[in-house]
């Protein structure tokens, strides 16, 4: 079901009102399977203070919840914000979500099955607590703040491990029935192409996130095609990454200009239909395999114009993100103001 | 860019005003490169009153505005119905459009290049007039009155010579920065494929509408395969089309059989793709190819299933269109309604 404002309102209804305006701050998390962020955030998208932390994903979800709360006090006391100046808090969680229940459904990354995160922080601060997919925060960050300032109808991916997206469409964040919207990353793009973790084949995300670059890189090691990307790693050719293949692109290595290639039309083409499907006017690029740059958005744009009708391709600019890792703590935080009913972010 | 209500309410504002509740009755043109309907239709999306006519392309855009006028004057005629109570004209017109503009930017089907429709038919009945591209008008009133009605979150697809969708997230028509929302026609299935009008190769529009189908159909009898479809058609193989393959497949035809697998295959995994990223709840399949009924929406389904994402094909219907040619008449006709504010059908 989508979330509605009157379920998450439910949640909420026995805390103290306040409005945003008399509130000025927002709390954001971004919790990742690696590490966690927590910052305090003004209205404008600026981070006044932050803290990091490693996610202990052994620690189970009552250890990671007891890390976000102590990470957001520490992030309070440092800033010597008082209560009287907290709008609420927003979390980003990765994975399939009910943010009207304020449930984990099922987290991969941190082996997460119905676990209920909002209700322990909200409890633990008295502020409303609300959630949301991590990559849809992020969006939210970029087109409030980011990128996509002034712009309603867009579309944010990030590019890493796996492919996700955000939808922007007439300045409200799409979330779908089951609030699981914009996974681009499970295109299918060859029909026959290999194998994916989600059980189909061929999907985007198998043929053209980090993992993918990285493995046809080493297939043509393995192969014995002359690469530098070889030296690069000091022989050791399990330590090739998509971060290697950008490098050694960049340097004129054709193995791995010729995968770059093959790369951008997956990702062109992936992003040429979702451009047909809702015509927005940006599509921004974000994540870990976009910090390649140019490299990867140039031929990325050749296969958009080549690919989306004309009218479309005439609408649309792709750029890089730019809030980099920022951008799921900000969109976190932001997550507090879109919740309570702005619809866009306020001015200075 | 997006149509605004103010820039709708400009041609408009020297009308005389009504409300939709003093003025009940909406008048809807369903313009097509072959025939135009005009419909008196009421707010529960029945048909009082209606007119078809051939579409006379050859005489213009002029000539095609004054039947279209001549067609509404006799729907109000015949139906008695006087001034007071017409709400408003809706027009469906097949292509590009400018809605706010009142604009058919380019329809091929119908040869034109900027032709200003709404004006002239504004003027000429003195009333509200709005326009929206036909697969869009089809969408709102298959969600409004047809097999969507109660879903917020849908997809309306119509597979025939060409292959369309319209979408609608929240309650709203989603229509993109430049109207042109919708596409799934011109996704890319197999990078490599056949070319498409459009200027790209391997597009769902190409692979699985009805000409697609009818030239498959009749590349297998020009190999010589043995098919009851060229004793169908009495040996003329050009006359085998989209609807003969059907009809040979229920009768249990092997080529008939894999040439509809074929098609079902490649709408399942567009449409598991569109439903990746929008996460709706019903997807509606109208359009002459999808006669065939179930015979093509089992196995569509059965692709979803296996292409879609588990949560997104859980929560998702694939069903068929309702209301059939009646679609784009009644739609034009409620986007009057849509157009002056209300968010869905009037209850009787």
């Amino acid at each position: 079901m989508a979330v509605s404002g009157a379920a998450v309102r439910v949640a909420t209804e026995q805390l103290p009102v306040r409005t945003i305006r008399q509130a000025s701050l927002l709390l954001g998390v971004d919790l990742g399977g690696g590490h966690m962020s927590a910052a305090l955030v003004d209205q404008a998208g600026r981070i006044i203070q932050r803290r990091k932390a490693p996610t202990a994903v052994e620690s189970g979800p009552d250890g990671i919840i007891s890390s976000i709360v102590e990470l957001l006090r520490e992030v309070i006391s440092v800033s010597g914000a008082t209560k009287r100046e907290l709008a609420g808090i927003g979390l980003g969680i990765p994975g399939l979500i009910d943010s009207s229940l304020g449930l984990s459904i099922f987290s991969p990354n941190l082996f997460w099955h119905n676990v209920q995160v909002v209700r322990p922080i909200e409890r633990e601060f008295n502020l409303p607590t609300f959630m949301d997919n991590d990559v849809r925060c992020a969006t939210l960050a970029e087109a409030w703040y980011g990128a996509g300032r002034g712009v309603s109808n867009l579309i944010c991916l990030t590019i890493g491990t796996g492919i996700g997206s955000g939808l922007m469409l007439e300045g409200q964040l799409v979330r779908g029935a089951t609030e699981s919207a914009g996974e681009i990353g499970h295109m299918t793009i060859e029909k026959d192409g290999p194998p994916c973790n989600c059980g189909n084949r061929g999907c985007l995300e198998a043929l053209a996130a980090g993992p993918a670059i990285a493995r046809r890189a080493r297939e043509a090691v393995n192969r014995g095609v002359d690469t530098v990307m070889v030296a690069m790693v000091g022989g050791q050719v399990d330590r090739i990454d998509a971060s290697v293949v950008a490098q050694a692109a960049r340097q004129g290595d054709p193995v791995a200009w010729e995968i770059i290639e093959l790369t951008a039309l997956y990702l062109g083409i992936g992003i040429a239909n979702y451009i047909n499907l809702v015509n927005p006017e940006l599509v921004i690029i974000g994540g870990g395999v976009a910090q390649a740059g140019e490299l990867l958005l140039a031929p990325i744009r050749r296969v958009v114009g080549q690919r989306a009708m004309k009218v479309q391709a005439a609408a649309v600019r792709v750029v890089p993100a730019r809030l980099g890792e920022d951008a799921g703590v900000i969109g976190a935080a932001a997550l507090v103001l879109e919740r309570l009913g702005e619809s866009g972010p306020r001015a200075e």
